[in-house]
């Protein structure tokens, strides 16, 4: 039996906040983990047809060195002269450290990210560098950026599980959350790299935090599907009063026939619970699917959004 | 970065119920909706191995008439002659109609359920029945089998979304729902059977129910993952009190690489989330992990279960 226009029926759900703003991590964090290389006027057609969802927050690319990120070499030639932008829409950009900020100030960035570590062991393989030593790495990008009105978003990653620590302890997460809003990041965004966490885990996280400075308006989530609890924990920190998600089109970012997914939450299974519980996002469905659609035909394989494959069915 | 052996940290999360029983569908939900017809005595074993995991409901197959579903057309040589019974294992049997007792009765089954559907549509669609005409079907069906000492759980099927009707009203949910209680069934299995339900949606059905006075200890959930809700609605559900959770090991019973899938919420996926929330339920998920890896091998296609492809890879 097939139902491609079967929807949500809208019941409100108490607690939950009104609006959420989806921070749209597809072109960026999506891309730099498919193995396909696009072609760079490939991606400036994404991000606009993105924009052209209704979606406000596109993370465009990263400065990574593209020895490391093959995938987004082309960051400055997307910015400068393939990007059409929207008007109202933010391209937030990942910056690792001064090289990649020189990068994006010359491509003309207003928000850049940086990706700090939750825990020592990945600090070291991800940073080269202690858990301590990352925020020596991370002062002078912030505060430059800052000094010329730049907004800087921090990254948190590992901050449930960690594949050589196993589950991270909430007050660990906190301290580093603290120390990235101190130094001036408007918003944290708390990874799940791995996948593991829970939805009890989702509000000792989110507590350990507040509990720590940061005011919930000024945390996101970035849940990963591996073990298939991303929208579980979504869910959940939306009823701690979380109001920014973010989410990869399509659920880009991860092979879903690789036996190691780690594929970001798809935002279109966020934009049909969203939609179900009367959630204001801004977000045109049916753009969307047909945005990840045809990104799913430039990959070469289908796309592992579960709303996508029933809609486009 | 691969993580075999990460595992959830349990923190319990407030307002959910201590201890959930799983009723496991795969070897009749499931393998219904296979292409694949298996052959008895894998169905035997498969049953065997999902009680060796600590599964103590099992469905263990079907009587509706091998004309429709050839898939299970073997229930009564699995039950009478294939299945070593494990203690203190429930298994019961799908049954259409008396002639489906007969059989069931003949197979010495102790626990029955029938499928009762929640909209006019459904219910001439798949019973050729009007909404009223099938509670007639059912009486003798449900009276014979209370006289004989069986129990009765009732299946809605369309509690939230009918393809051809859209979103189903929550009192008419609760009206069949009461019908099916008054007639004697000790449980009431609410499907979102095309799953467009979200978790407001299932608050309201849960309610609804229960204010026509279906306690919530005699509801139990039955979610599909078409549109990737079907753990974010078992959330909502155990926090409404909802203590029965049907899922189906490795997700069996819709193709992940067809179009429209509509499988079953994976139990793998399940039991993750409850781990990670200390809500006990008796599953050891290597076990069912490798039962659900050993059944893929026979079916010729990968489970669509994260868990499953997240710890088997």
């Amino acid at each position: 039996m097939k139902s491609p226009r079967a929807l949500p029926m809208t019941v409100l759900a108490a607690g939950l906040p009104e609006q959420v703003t989806i921070y749209e991590v597809g072109a960026r964090d999506g891309l730099q983990n498919e193995s396909a290389v696009l072609p760079t006027e490939v991606k400036a057609e994404f991000l606009h047809r993105l924009a052209g969802a209704g979606l406000r927050v596109l993370e465009a690319t990263s400065f990574v060195h593209p020895k490391w990120v093959p995938q987004l070499a082309d960051a400055s030639d997307l910015l400068l002269r393939r990007l059409v932008r929207t008007e109202g829409v933010d391209y937030p950009v990942l910056v690792p450290n001064e090289r990649g900020l020189d990068r994006a100030l010359d491509a003309g960035v207003q928000h850049i990210a940086i990706f700090a570590s939750a825990t020592e062991t990945f600090a070291k393989r991800n940073l080269n560098r202690t858990l301590d030593e990352q925020f020596t790495m991370f002062e002078p990008v912030v505060r430059r950026a800052l000094a010329g009105g730049l907004r800087v978003r921090g990254y948190l990653s590992m901050c449930f599980g960690d594949p050589w620590e196993g589950p991270v302890p909430p007050d660990q997460v906190a301290a580093v959350a603290r120390r990235l809003a101190e130094m001036g990041c408007h918003q944290l965004s708390l990874g799940d790299t791995i996948g593991t966490g829970t939805p009890g885990h989702v509000d000792a996280v989110l507590d350990a935090c507040v509990a720590a400075g940061a005011p919930i308006r000024q945390l996101a989530v970035h849940f990963h599907d591996t073990y298939g609890q991303a929208l579980s924990n979504t869910l959940a920190a939306l009823r701690r009063g979380v109001t920014t998600v973010d989410a990869s089109a399509g659920g880009l970012g991860g092979c879903p026939y690789a036996e190691s997914a780690t594929g970001n939450l798809a935002t279109e299974d966020l934009v049909w619970m969203l939609d179900g519980l009367g959630v204001a996002h801004g977000v045109d469905l049916d753009t969307l699917v047909a945005t990840s659609v045809w990104m799913a035909e430039r990959l070469g394989r289908p796309s592992p959004s579960r709303v996508v494959r029933a809609l486009a069915g």
